[in-house]
């Protein structure tokens, strides 16, 4: 018997569709085209309702807004220092009312507005329930970021703190576990913006290149959290053949994060924080650290492929990959 | 209060949608980017089960080939003399069978095998009903073929017959319309294959590309039959504020192709056939039907904005436009 894509997971899935692509195709953020002059890199990504995005918590702006967030922060962990722009696939039922469309459209215009790139072109048809399929296109500058370019004694580095975004989204849902804990008014509308209007870290991206101390060789490993911080971790050793130590006590985390569960599992695995996550020689890492506010280390790579533990007592630190099939 | 997108129809939606793009920049099968050394043709569909395949007249493989041949047709019928590759996203319910997917893709890596390019990345997600949504990146050769750049004067050829998908549709349906009439097998089986595995017409370009008059310059107005024949026209007017005269003894009909209803209608307006649809100097129209087997002169380019008309008669040719959207 042929398994469900639920029994499967998502993992095994990409692993077996990535045999219908080139070697090593499916490895990064996105796919790099051309030489001369500036190479492209192409990325897609599709947000479906009841996914990716609810009635509830993400108004339609904000789908648009996401959509382009999602595949600009995948072009810049790749590396991207321009954005050419996007194609669109939107699906809806007919029902759907126009004020809904023109709401992603206008959510996914002001992004390109702040980050760069136009609507390019894209398909529309009717469907069951609604999706946006948002295809990228930018420019790569002098630093290919890959997930296989990590190298033991790297410094991994964090644009940003992990978790916001998964708070985010329990505010809104007024989750029971946030009963017990009291939390400051900045860190709440901090997640929440952080949910509903996440940033590509294109900014991020430019102090990375700025700052490269000169010795050094346009060489580091990066990718993007948008499936936690952990699976972009374990992206990177996979990839590169290495391991990494992480100190539990650098985690990035924001300012006022409380300590203890669910707080520690959110800033590992909530997802859809969008920050870079880098791989860089010590004294890039500390470049970075002055010229990026906010910015963190928190951990090395190491040459003991696949583990991934934590620093203090080298014990493995827990998976909580999310399978996304599992729900259909 | 806001319509419904069945409200607004297919075309209203677009236009709608078109504002939020430069100006032009959606009036074509695909967006081009960047000059050298060789420009870049972009363009996305999207395949929804219950709108564009199902499993009753369409198998995984053919889901699959299907999406690569309906965004490569665009690409051809743009003047990409190469492809790139492409990305796929892929959204199905958990309980969808792993062999399912594994034959939409064995039909992707057979089309690219036939017409060049490779996967270059994708996403995929769990979602209430089947859908592929593909992106596809070819290179421009010396033409770009655009539907603003019909000239009154111009003959109007097609690459091939029309209809024959939408008969294959009814063949595979046990459509009753097909009762009274007697058609040849090799007629149906070319239905059926036309249906199923459609070709996009790179090899037509090619033809058009090596058989143009030295006198004449690089100028030619052209799209894709996608939508249908009559839809395909009207396109090539309204981009190019021209007109058109069709000659209803010429239209481009399979061998064996009966007369009356539903068969002229089917051969105007079935769709999903991908043929060319060229607007040429008289002298290149000449060379091309010498150069390309199948291919036909079916009218003309005028200089009456809007207007398509019968030859004949001079009346007015109706419109068999579809609405995606009225369905849902």
């Amino acid at each position: 018997m042929t398994p469900t894509l639920a029994e499967l997971g998502e993992a095994e899935l990409l692993k077996r569709l990535a045999r219908f692509a080139p070697p090593g195709q499916l490895d990064d953020d996105t796919a790099c085209l051309g030489a001369d002059p500036r190479p492209l890199l192409v990325n897609t990504d599709v947000l479906v309702d009841g996914i990716h995005f609810s009635d509830a918590t993400t108004d339609a702006h904000d789908v648009g807004w996401r959509a382009v967030a999602a595949n600009l922060s995948d072009l810049a962990a790749s590396g991207a220092v321009s954005i050419d722009g996007i194609t669109v696939a939107l699906v809806a039922p007919g029902t759907t009312p126009w004020s809904w469309v023109e709401g992603v459209y206008n959510g996914i215009s002001a992004a390109l507005q702040q980050h760069g790139g136009t609507v390019l072109g894209g398909d529309c048809s009717s469907g069951v329930s609604r999706l946006l399929s948002v295809t990228a296109l930018g420019r790569l500058g002098p630093l290919q970021l890959l997930r296989s370019t990590a190298q033991p004694g790297d410094v991994l580095v964090s644009s940003g703190p992990h978790g916001l975004s998964r708070l985010g989204l329990a505010l809104l849902q007024n989750d029971p576990q946030l009963q017990a804990t009291c939390l400051n008014a900045s860190l709440q509308s901090q997640a929440i913006s952080q949910h509903q209007r996440p940033r590509p870290r294109l900014d991020a991206l430019h102090q990375l290149l700025s700052c490269k101390p000169a010795h050094l060789p346009w060489r580091a490993g990066g990718t993007d959290s948008s499936d936690g911080l952990l699976t972009a971790v374990r992206g990177l050793c996979s990839s590169s053949g290495t391991g990494a130590r992480l100190d539990r006590k650098l985690l990035p985390k924001a300012h006022g994060w409380p300590d203890g569960d669910p707080w520690e599992r959110w800033c590992l695995a909530g997802g859809e924080d969008f920050e870079l996550i880098l791989s860089l020689p010590a004294a890039w890492a500390d470049a970075l650290e002055q010229a990026l506010p906010g910015c963190q280390r928190f951990g090395r790579i190491t040459n003991n492929a696949g583990s991934v533990i934590w620093s203090d007592d080298n014990s493995p630190i827990m998976d909580e990959g999310f399978n996304h099939f599992a729900q259909g």
